[in-house]
């Protein structure tokens, strides 16, 4: 077994002196240490925002029970989802991250050893895609931990891309393969069911699963597309699928006032989703509709920009076409049939989730 | 009874668009609403710093259990201290409040109506210090309630004040009064206690408290102090006062590698403090020691800059000296004898809390 320290035995003090020593070799950006005036170790931290550009804000939490599961995410796997998430929020804005601070409420089933694995993981995703955590807050918990992330980024003003700029006429595309995430998600649940029926002689065989655990569990954000789609060409609206497509799909038209219509023939699928919904019995579609947290990109362009687009990269590909307002927002079939495309996605406020 | 709607019945996003209302006439600020390029409504809030000045980026985590109850902190003032715990880090800083995002984990027992009543309470605080609500999140939760408040700030670089600049020979000086707010939250304990003793027959005459229970409820940032601290003077080191005057000490003298003698005779204490904690037969230096939760600012500066900010303000005490590291950190009593002052304080992971 690990060893178990409870974090009231090195106190409030202790633990920021351990989250500091592993964010002190968190990464060689000359230019975002230099640019941090105060890290951890005061009231709040202080940095220099790089001249004429904007800066980008966004925070996103991670609920145990609901974003999570101890019993099949290791924290070292919560540590980098947390900071991929928020750093997929400013890649869908168009932006490059810098500074993250992060809350931990940690209840006491919570040891010393786990909360250094978490940062562990958060450095690591922080050392790829070039982020120092500047700071944050620890406290104690009474019911499940929970992780909260803020994260400051910056942008050129001009290459700033929101939801609400989609144009009739413009091409849906996304990034990557959608559905893979669910299915990891799946996998897991269905071994933590196994797990617990069976207990002493359980040793699963993941191997074939992993590349969608991995999805699942330590995202890419898509900072190298976001990167060609404000650099390379220019695109009309963007958003990050972290609540499924059906959900981002009416972000984009209802920030932007238009319509859309989405073709299954077209929805981006890997062997691996596939297999996996077929051993659910299930359909890797609904996977990609409402299944969320792929952290890819949602964006619409011109005809014009995507061929451009396509001539830099392979890894993006076209979902279906943004229409009037008053044609609304449908998914179209294999077989020709038009249904609505309903944002159901994943609220985990809704009773029947 | 007030109306209680389930978040179930509006969604995540109904409850997005009522947050949204709410905040959007939050402040009369043109230079922030125009700075503001996104708010509430995309992946991140995007705004523009202002040309030369450094960011201060702070967050602070309440935990229902931990940090606040909801049988004596109404959510209008949860929404209220949120805010001003993060409004104080910025102070104490020396730096102004800019752009705020609030995180709430929000468990089944909390209604669409306590959240705007929470909301209510966070953009009061946000007009009366200029400041505005540009985002955040909100999620589910399946134990108690989290609040994580997010903020930014700014500040000319000349104008920062860190922890880590006391002097050997410095005064040590407090604003406002302290153990107040200790005293305001054992008041609310006692009545809760009673309550649930004497259920309906009680209707307690909390009127003689009112100034201790709105220290606790609705502390107030000292940006007013901080103010005159960084423009009108000049001061060497700065810290404030949230988790009692004791561990704050301690930090400063960490942080500067320094020592200091506090003065039992000059903490500054006010009538409705002193007679709380003669009711419960406690000693409110111990409350003003360990008590925590004041948000007055904790300051270190010459004698010649004392003299100076003594003109201007009756509302700063002097509570001491600093001395050199080898010396310690001492408290003396008002008959002289000289104590260890150490920093319990209010660590909240410590099992004995």
């Amino acid at each position: 077994m690990a060893t178990f320290t409870p974090i009231s035995r090195v106190g409030e003090f202790g633990l920021i002196n351990l989250i500091k020593n592993i964010t002190d070799i968190q990464t060689d950006s000359p230019n975002l240490k230099s640019d941090l005036l105060m890290g951890i170790s005061d009231d709040a931290a202080v940095f220099k925002p790089t001249a004429d550009k904007v800066q980008i804000f966004t925070t996103d939490a991670m609920v145990e029970g609901v974003h999570f599961d101890l019993t099949y995410s290791s924290m070292q796997h919560l540590g980098w989802k947390a900071m991929a998430s928020n750093i997929s929020d400013i890649a869908a804005m168009g932006g490059e991250p810098r500074y993250a601070l992060i809350t931990l409420c940690l209840p006491q089933k919570i040891s010393v050893e786990m909360v250094e694995e978490f940062y562990t993981g958060a450095v690591f995703a922080c050392k790829k895609y070039n982020t120092l955590i500047a700071g944050g807050d620890t406290t104690a918990a009474s019911g499940n931990m929970i992780i909260s992330v803020s994260l400051i980024g910056e942008a050129d003003s001009q290459k700033l891309v929101y939801r609400n700029g989609a144009k009739v006429g413009d091409l849906v595309c996304v990034s990557g393969t959608l559905g893979t995430s669910h299915a990891g998600l799946k996998v897991l649940m269905r071994e933590k069911r196994n797990f617990l029926e069976k207990s002493e002689s359980f040793s699963p065989n993941l191997e074939p699963y992993k590349p969608a655990l991995e999805k699942y569990l330590m995202p890419k954000p898509r900072l190298d597309i976001a990167k060609l789609l404000t650099n390379e060409v220019k695109i009309n609206s963007l958003i990050d699928v972290s609540d499924g497509l059906a959900s981002e799909v009416h972000h984009i038209c209802r920030n932007s006032g238009v319509g859309a219509e989405i073709w299954e023939h077209n929805i981006p699928i890997d062997n691996i989703g596939r297999n996996i919904a077929e051993e659910f019995s299930e359909n890797i579609i609904d996977y990609a509709l409402y299944g969320g947290e792929e952290y890819e990109l949602l964006f619409t362009l011109t005809d014009e920009n995507y061929a451009k687009l396509e001539s830099l990269t392979s890894d993006v590909t076209i979902l279906g076409r943004i229409v009037d307002a008053s044609k609304g927002i449908y998914f179209i079939r294999e077989q020709g049939e038009r249904e609505e495309l309903t944002p159901r996605g994943w609220d985990h406020f809704k009773e029947n989730n």
